[in-house]
């Protein structure tokens, strides 16, 4: 990350486990902000029972973040809801494309989270709602007011055959989406997940970081 | 080259030392074409003395390209004008910026150049002339006819204290370099000179591309 010069994490459990002790989570808090780095929320978090998702607020809160990126069960989004409504947390729902029946794009979590406490709402995965076949510049514009984290990233296509690589050489039109960010005054992150070479991953990073960021500048 | 979707090569002598043996310059080419990147020039070469020009048309011709990119003692410039007349070659004077006293800008190879044959021109260095108090981009415009080759990077600063490092964290101006680049219809290459990090530079080289890539697409 100091390399690439990034600034913010999404922690996941690789990177701190959840069932940290309180040092543990200390000391990594510690890491990130020697480096300047700010952990900014948890997950993806998969979430198969109340008791996973009591866990996954737990863990959160000792962590210090207030956004948790999660996979409830279909039949759970009550209880989160109530989770969300206890905490004033807010609840970031993944999706992932053709790959998964559950959350496949930004218009399934839409319709699940519609009719909830307007703090659950989606990650919007640029590249699984591609892969679903959808847009996600229209899907960032249709659903702005649910959209609490991005997952930025590029594929090779716009079925469960594309494969993820990096940013500016897949089918997604990097201009547009950043002129939709601005367009819908987007105040999340949009936090890099990066699939490609994931033994040797440094180069790609870069390229990826690079070239959001300029045509971020370019777009200006 | 391969990882960063790079095609374009400018020869140097440590990749191919001048004093190579046809069979040398033959594997490297095959080893080149294998990875479908093209030696677009040679260079950049320090010249000394006629004997040194000489060197330097010979091994261009050997490597097979038309474009060299010199650095000739001032008085051996009515040396090369003669070589390019005689060859056809294309001869690009690199700049350096308050490092050296030849050539320290676009202005200085442009009034060296200007009244010799119009194939002896420069290689714009952004960096070295922005640290030389120049803006690129006007330089660009002014002098684009004799402008054969780039060297892409940022600087920190405008001045002898400014150092190279990853394209879009310095001063320069990318968006306004490209939007140059193409109302001068610029048909060379734009050939990233990455002097940071020399011994593990890859990062910084997938991240200066990617930015520079960014930027291309983004102002299309």
């Amino acid at each position: 990350m100091q390399r690439a010069d990034v600034h913010y994490l999404c922690i996941k459990d690789f990177h701190l486990p959840m069932n940290s002790t309180d040092e543990q989570i200390a000391a990594f808090q510690a890491k990130l902000k020697s480096k300047g780095v700010t952990g900014y929320a948890v997950g993806p978090i998969y979430m198969k029972s109340e008791a996973e998702i009591d866990q996954s607020f737990e863990y959160a809160k000792r962590v210090g973040v207030k956004l948790i990126v999660g996979v409830p069960n279909y039949d759970l989004l009550p209880y989160v809801d109530k989770k969300v409504k206890e905490t004033g947390f807010h609840y970031a729902i993944h999706m992932h494309g053709p790959d998964t029946k559950t959350y496949p794009d930004a218009e399934d979590v839409w319709n699940h989270v519609k009719d909830l406490d307007p703090r659950i709402g989606m990650c919007l995965d640029i590249g699984h709602d591609t892969r679903n076949g959808k847009d996600p510049v229209a899907d960032l514009k249709l659903y702005q007011a649910r959209v609490f984290d991005l997952h930025l990233k590029d594929v090779t296509g716009t079925t469960k055959l594309g494969y993820s690589l990096e940013v500016g050489r897949g089918v997604i039109h990097f201009p547009q989406l950043v002129r939709m960010l601005r367009e819908v005054g987007y105040a999340g992150v949009c936090s890099l997940e990066h699939e490609k070479d994931m033994t040797d991953p440094a180069m790609g990073i870069a390229e990826s970081i690079g070239y959001f960021r300029g045509v971020i500048e370019a777009t200006k």
